[in-house]
């Protein structure tokens, strides 16, 4: 005997991955609907080692007000602008579809009870809000039994933050900014899935920060409103740099890949050092990687590795999997025994080995010694999929929260 | 009775500054006549703290070859171009006056003898090359005595070191980068003397590097062959900030001075940071130095300070005399008892010091840490005056040179 709509939860789950951009997204040109200055890309992280899991559901007799919990901490979502704007979007495209079958239950009428807890600590300084609303809209979407494509929720998730449009599928993804006003065509598309370019790892060079950073909407306003050198960035080095990313994308040229994203991080830090007053995410742990990349490329006579660094001093050091030893052995041969953090996934090529990769007399023992003392974690990974439907609920039949 | 020329030892001495731009030279248009990018501006820094002493002689009798001896060690004048340019262009000029004038002795045929010294330890990390240069420039055109003004001579000097051009003149000096293909409207000029605006003052930190920084000429040659931002700082950022600062320097306003120092800093090491591959020259303590500066300004409530960073870790902070408990106070604090450098001609008005400035809660306390670590000298300034003639001779009568 099935259950009256009046007493049953309906639920839905999705785990959504976490993206590191490789053409930095940094500046808004309307901060309301989160439309950004210029495109940016990024590759999708496996969900194998960092993921969000969210389970959207609704119920008649659920308390009136929406609710979201993180990470076991029910949160403010009246003061969420943001949570707010997503949530309305996606009850409006529900009620589209109740209107046009009214055998339909009206879910667009029931409070929201939302559970979402992420697989990583958010003391690893990696930018949760990409994968937190990307799983937030995927889960509401599946809830609502949305027919809408990932293309089209992008835009739903990008108001909630703007790197989420990029966490709703996997592989290499770009973010359009397109140019209307409404913001309609600044929406994520693949650009290639994963299966075509599989190889693709990264590891994370997790840094302990000097100071808290600026916050990254404030730190885009800034820099939009005061570099000199920014508008040069976004409306020309940029879209010439997507282009060449895209085709080196399409060929798995990795050097040409590895160059741009280098220079593409170099390029948005300038920006941000370019701003009144200046802001600094890099520190010298962070320029030490820096070097080490140049050290390995310039020793392997290749470019096998690149490094790019987000709105904080963490490196993330791509390469490709046949590298492993070069890359990832050297790394963990400086950075010796007591890193954590190599175990999981990824771990298999590096188990057994046995060679420190790259010599250390050819890196500069600075380097070794700065990257030594500064990072303590890292998180080894490779390119991942989109957002995943599973049966892990987060909320039980009876609409209870589950904490795990 | 006289000596005959062929006996006779001809000298000049003259003292040179260092100067420390507030809108960077970086970048040549010609790398063979140095010709630069940009128009930069410097403050001339007082003799009383820092300056070169050079001794140009020149006799009949003397060893064929030129001989050039920098703080007691020959140098291999033939394998420096720029040494050879500068010469052959005084001995040229000073022909020009020997063919007018045929009772003049014929100097432009005898070698010549230079000998010059720093009064700085090179370690002190401040680029010497262009109180050097001016130094040598200036020395050899009074042997000559040379018609031509600062102005002139600083054409040549030029092609000595480029910012040593800005080294022949006190006070606030531009170096008009100039459009002639052949150089010679590019040249320095006092924008105003040192009297017009006496109460300027500078504190140099001193930082030492964590690795040989990239010479400022192989550096300046990447970024304009790579960094897709440096254009727009030649073309259109630095000459407005050229307008500006020459604006607030007449008007002897600080404020405005100081952000543009610092805004101009910021921005040629954020080309720096977009250049391929990357070149930073600042590093943690460096930015320790930015945010005490940012910090002290915030906590007093006005511009007092303002840091500016050449082609190394070492901050240069300008200030005015009245501020000095606030600004060079706080430092002072600060570093502590084991600082060296505070004492000399600059000291009085910190002798006394009781308040600590700007009370210490005011500034990050990381900041503090890294600044008392990174820091251990400093170099207490002010603006001075250009190159002076003196009888402090480094070359006796008989022609041998004298070590200090």
């Amino acid at each position: 005997m099935a259950a009256s709509p009046d007493s049953k939860v309906f639920r839905a789950t999705t785990t959504a991955p976490v993206n590191i951009a490789v053409i930095k997204y940094w500046g808004k040109r309307d901060a309301v609907l989160n439309l950004p200055t210029n495109s940016s890309l990024s590759v999708t992280l496996s969900q194998r080692s960092l993921r969000t899991l969210t389970t959207a559901s609704c119920a008649s007799f659920y308390p009136a007000q929406d609710e979201l919990i993180l990470n076991g901490k029910p949160q403010d979502i009246q003061s969420s602008k943001r949570t707010l704007a997503c949530l309305a979007s996606l009850r409006s495209l529900r009620r589209e579809i109740e209107a046009s079958d009214s055998s339909l239950p009206q879910l667009s009428a029931f409070p929201l009870r939302i559970v979402s807890e992420n697989n990583f600590p958010t003391a690893a300084g990696l930018a949760s809000s990409a994968a937190g609303f990307a799983a937030l809209v995927r889960a509401v979407a599946d809830l609502y039994q949305l027919p809408q494509s990932a293309r089209d929720l992008s835009r739903i998730a990008r108001q909630g933050s703007g790197s989420a449009c990029r966490s709703l599928m996997g592989g290499y993804v770009a973010w359009r900014a397109g140019s209307l006003e409404d913001g309609s065509d600044s929406l994520a598309e693949e650009v290639a899935s994963q299966s075509h370019w599989p190889e693709m790892r990264a590891v994370v060079l997790v840094v302990s920060a000097e100071k808290k950073d600026v916050p990254s909407t404030e730190g885009m306003q800034t820099t939009v409103a005061t570099s000199n050198l920014f508008a040069t960035r976004a409306t020309t080095v940029v879209p010439e740099r997507m282009d060449a990313i895209e085709t080196a994308i399409q060929n798995r040229d990795f050097p040409a890949f590895a160059e741009i994203t280098m220079r593409d991080s170099n390029g948005f830090h300038a920006t941000c050092l370019d701003s009144w007053p200046p802001i600094f995410y890099m520190n010298d742990v962070s320029r030490a990687a820096v070097r080490l990349v140049h050290d390995i490329n310039r020793a392997v006579g290749r470019t096998v590795c690149s490094y790019t660094f987000d709105a904080g001093p963490n490196a993330v050091i791509y390469y490709l999997e046949k590298d492993t030893e070069l890359v990832a052995g050297t790394i963990k041969t400086i950075l010796g025994e007591k890193s954590e953090g190599w175990e999981g996934p990824f771990y298999e090529p590096l188990k057994n080995l046995t060679a420190p990769g790259v010599a250390l007399d050819q890196v500069d023992p600075r380097t070794v010694e700065l990257l030594k003392d500064g990072v303590s974690r890292v998180i080894l990974t490779g390119v991942g999929e989109g957002p995943v439907s599973v049966d892990d609920h987060l909320v039980n039949e009876k609409g209870d929260a589950i904490y795990h």
